[in-house]
């Protein structure tokens, strides 16, 4: 039998096909992929010209690229946001992505004063302060210690932030596009508070970066003891300069700022270091006058990716409504997606083991009659917690508030299918 | 308190630091990395040169790339293999990776004809032969079906091939390369055949990719209606054009050939098409005088990743032996080390959740005194299968099979500290 010849194709078997398929999701009679006739499958089976050339061969590209068909799916950023680059943030394509891994090179930017341009064989982490024994480790000393790889997220604390105060981007990128998740290896920071012996009195921890701005947080060591790691690897090859190389703290399911970059320096000590970025910055004025301080949870929230501004709907009919739910608490339990603003929820499908401070992907099939839509997720996770609506945020926080946006996100979808990013209550 | 001033460090507390660090797991003493003064505490306190440079902004690379110091791990190919390097393989650098995810970037590549240069919009995946209706597919009918993303490893069956003729590569990049993992999302087979309906006797199925060499394999419907996927993207992004974009067929577990690039088309039929990579290759002459044909299944292996030929032992004393194990049948259940060539065995711990048709990692301490050592894994899967010896593969197979080397393997490590590739029984 020839390989190229197409086999024999019975023509379309009419209506009785046409209701079996129907009834089985009703997706076949959207995707319009029955051949009309046996001509017609015949066509389809002709042999396209670019099987009839020799491709490029192996190692053409040692470290490969992306196809030029898929150029349009990069990080982007908005000029206006910041008056620098060094000091802006780049927004992950959330609605080119699928699964629960970024693949590095779309990972989200958040610098403060650039990438450091480190040499890993000088770089060195110190950990000192309210210890028994400072020591000083290298990467080399650190890739010989017991390892561990777990699939977390990271989320930018102002992910949503102009959301927040009504300013409405009009793409799925720039509304939540400061989350990424990767495959992070690297040392229990536990195993290395053994190593350097902790004193009494340590309450809290200083992480300090190598970069211009010495971007440094104070964590309590709670969470130091807990699930913390100092990160050499992201999605199996070492950290991208971008995302912290070579030493990255992750702190799984806290703000991004708090998973600090370029890491050189942990000190123990009795307090909290009151640094820029956990005063002036990364706080939220409440309606009473005083500040929250020190929010380090990203706490559960959810968002439908497609369709979105930049994923509209391609017509009336079955369209299988996707989305993303995460919650800094543990593990995602459930979503919820709603067709008309919130007043009737339906239980989505989650796809894929639920992981713990991991993105979870979510399906539900919809039936769209063509008339404009209200369409929310609303995620609970394994604590409990439920996802808030913008009323019962901002009862809490105000509107002073620019950090932890985690509310329950709308898009109205327009008779003709574009897709508006619109806020409700 | 200022940041950048260093604080003061007390100076190293002598032997009984010594002696409690070296009880928590023996490592201190190998870092080196207490020390000897306050002096030399503050010294490494010192903010380095690049912290004092403004670095590159956000979007610097739209599509991020790994930092320059990182130049090394590449996919390689070995020119004299094959005559060209359309008709070849590239290797993934398994020294370098970590986790169980391989970067796209760093997928190894098995090509017969070359990549073909696919326009996504002018793909069509056609499926016909014995089924009720005969559809054709675009790419954008496949999106908007319901999708799964599941991690699996895909390897050739032809990894280790050249081990198994006694020919010995020394680099594990040679060894085990072609053997890479990742996050897959597409859309169950199983749903697309029910949307075509399957007609009485339907039995295999014929895979065709759009490649020059149109690589086609047959496959039993089981593994069809089972696992199978028509994947679109990897590790959160469209699939690479290496690894068969726009549409690739993944057969979790099964040999690569199989998980055919590129799929154009898919045959339904009584049995098997006896193709050219089914019959003249990817079979197995047994002693008999018989030949092993649809040997699909890549059975449980292991070896150890660290020390490697690349990775030789930096010292004496304590270290942590790290390795990765994987089966075609399902989960990893155990893996053992032996540090003498088989003759004892340590039971190592599993690195995060073994899933399904996944790699698993693994680690030991091993403390080495020096002498030569013969370091050896052994896997044990969910199905309670053993990875073989090379006797008692040979035993079965003799000395003509090409594919399918799961053997133990060996490393010898010299008391200089170089690790050598050596067969033994």
């Amino acid at each position: 039998m020839s390989k190229r010849k197409p086999a024999s194709v019975p023509p379309q078997q009419g209506r009785r096909g046409f209701i079996r398929n129907s009834l089985l999701g009703g997706l076949a009679a959207l995707t319009a992929g029955r051949f009309g006739t046996a001509e017609a499958a015949g066509k389809a089976l002709v042999v396209p010209a670019w099987s009839h050339q020799l491709g490029p061969g192996v190692v053409t590209n040692p470290y490969g690229k992306p196809s030029i068909f898929e150029k349009h799916v990069v990080r982007r950023f908005l000029p206006w946001i910041r008056p620098t680059r060094e000091a802006s943030i780049s927004f992950a394509p959330l609605q080119d992505l699928h699964g629960i891994i970024t693949p590095n090179g779309l990972f989200y930017e958040r610098h403060h004063a650039g990438v450091p341009p480190i040499d890993p064989a000088e770089h060195l982490l110190v950990i000192h302060g309210l210890v028994k024994q400072p020591m000083k480790f290298t990467l080399q000393d650190l890739l010989r210690y017991p390892s561990v790889s777990r699939i977390h997220f990271i989320e930018c604390a102002g992910n949503g932030a102009m959301e927040q105060h009504g300013a409405l981007n009009n793409g799925l990128q720039f509304t939540h596009g400061m989350l990424s998740s990767a495959e992070w290896t690297g040392v229990p920071l536990k195993r290395l508070l053994n190593e350097v012996g902790i004193r009494s009195g340590a309450k809290w921890l200083l992480a300090e970066g190598a970069d211009a701005a010495a971007l440094a947080r104070s964590f309590p060591i709670d969470k130091a003891l807990d699930d913390a790691l100092i990160a050499y690897a992201q999605n199996g090859e070492m950290l991208r300069p971008e995302q912290g190389y070579p030493l990255r703290l992750v702190l799984p399911g806290w703000e991004g700022v708090a998973n600090v970059k370029w890491l050189r320096r942990l000190e123990l000590g009795t307090r909290p270091w009151d640094m820029r970025e956990e005063t002036s910055t990364y706080t939220q004025l409440l309606p009473t006058g005083k500040a929250r301080q020190f929010t380090f949870i990203q706490e559960a929230k959810s968002v439908i990716t497609s369709p979105c501004p930049e994923r509209p709907m391609p017509g009336k009919g079955v369209f299988m409504v996707e989305g993303l739910a995460w919650s800094g608490e543990g593990k995602v339990k459930r979503v919820d997606v709603s067709f008309d603003g919130g007043r009737n929820w339906q239980q989505a499908r989650l796809k894929g083991p639920a992981l713990d401070k991991s993105l979870t992907r979510f399906e539900i099939e919809w039936t769209w009659n063509g008339k404009q839509a209200l369409l929310q997720s609303r995620v609970i996770d394994e604590t409990g917690y439920v996802q808030p609506t913008y009323e019962q945020l901002r009862k809490v926080r105000g509107t002073n508030s620019m950090y932890h946006n985690n509310a329950i996100h709308t898009w109205m979808v327009h008779p003709g299918g574009e897709v508006e990013n619109v806020q409700l209550g």
